[in-house]
């Protein structure tokens, strides 16, 4: 008896509409069935945010691709991975995928990525979930030349999964032919220089957001932002569960008396 | 010469109108100059979100404390500490916390969080956070039989900072005097039976997110659940860095030959 095809549920948070999506379902749909359920609009820097207190709505999309369906749900991409499981796919995913994000999701990024939400959200279901981000925000970024990097951590990840609670987020530098695969970690590092201020008509000041990301460590050669100006690809297995346990000691000793 | 007295920064994900961030502020307001910065509305289940592509303002408010005063950003949790840190404090806060929230952010809840969010900014920008949260959705819940817990926790945290990297994430058992303090881990677990379906006047679908939180560990005495459930307070040493270092080993196996 055949083997039945895994089943690759793909959202991001650029939206239906974003080149990414298209081209990250066009570059795994010959390794199984794939569903893409992706927000109806943009909804970068989401982070894992959810819709409560308010409706959401399904609808299916005409297809440009063969074989894969398309979906939209009006609201985040934690929504669209909840959702999804909950009322679109026919059976449980095998894995998830989300992106190609137009733009980096490196480092502390991954904080307030929607990409990385709904990755981290399939990851708390269970189920192995990969966030794929290219280093350029334009909706005309050219995706193709890592191509086949990304068909190689998606066929890795469905041959072989994930460990449990474990997530890979995936950076890809822009404009080359990446040089190799990278694992490695997060850098640590911070965005600074927050806000343009502008006055509006009345003189009444409002604030747009901006920003710099400064590197904390940018000689620590185990980081993605180190290998990512090196032109590799970068995989950072990312955890769900964020207890910083080795630090329950030194927090316990605040209260030993209380 | 006088030391100065510490600046606490104040934000939640209920909004400024919600008794608990009223009552987090008179609670500390005596250990330091107290400033609270809140979303103008709701947040609940926000996360990390940002507000990108979009203006924001600052209003302030008339003040119900002396010596507190108090903003509203028309934004996120995440928002209100970025521009409160741009445009708002006079001087760097010595602490950051948010709360307190109406409703648990134990164990997974921490991923969806606007209040932990918030929390996570302050631990990116190197200022020891806390979250406070109550296990008691209603707007009238009863802040007051934890009232010298949360002071406890927050005098402690004024004191002593914290690891540089982690934040806290306290949750405050309802409707009792608790037991005691109890430093531990997030319960694993997840939110299931996800949406209530139903039919609009044109006979088309629209969901509601709902749910039941299924935790997965119940037996397991190191974690946040286990000990709400027995009435203590809990404080999850949260880390910002969600790098998995300890899976490098095993992804990096896939792509050996890559």
């Amino acid at each position: 008896m055949e083997k039945a095809r895994p089943l690759i549920l793909i959202t991001n948070d650029d939206s239906i509409n974003a080149p990414g999506i298209h081209h990250l379902a066009a570059t795994v749909r010959s390794m199984g069935d794939v569903i893409v359920v992706a927000p109806a609009y943009p909804h970068s820097g989401q982070s894992a945010a959810l819709t409560v207190g308010a409706p959401l709505r399904i609808n299916e999309k005409p297809s440009d691709l063969d074989g894969v369906r398309f979906f939209t749900v009006d609201g985040t991409p934690v929504d669209c991975i909840k959702l999804a499981l909950h009322a679109i796919v026919p059976r449980r995913p095998d894995v998830i995928f989300a992106g190609i994000n137009h733009g980096s999701n490196s480092g502390v990024n991954v904080t307030y990525s929607g990409t990385m939400g709904a990755v981290l959200e399939g990851c708390l279901e269970h189920i192995p979930s990969v966030g794929f981000s290219l280093l350029h925000h334009s909706m005309k970024a050219d995706f193709s030349l890592s191509t086949a990097f990304v068909a190689a951590i998606a066929a890795q990840v469905i041959e072989k999964g994930l460990p449990d609670g474990v997530c890979l987020n995936v950076n890809i530098p822009a404009r080359v032919i990446p040089e190799g695969i990278k694992v490695c970690r997060a850098t640590k590092g911070r965005w600074t220089d927050g806000y343009q201020r502008y006055l509006d008509p009345l003189g009444v000041p409002f604030y747009w957001l901006t920003g710099r990301f400064v590197n904390e460590e940018p000689d620590a050669t185990d980081t993605d932002e180190y290998w990512l100006q090196r032109r590799y690809v970068t995989v950072v297995p990312t955890a769900a569960d964020q207890s910083a346990t080795e630090a329950i000691k030194t927090v316990s000793a605040y209260f030993e008396d209380k």
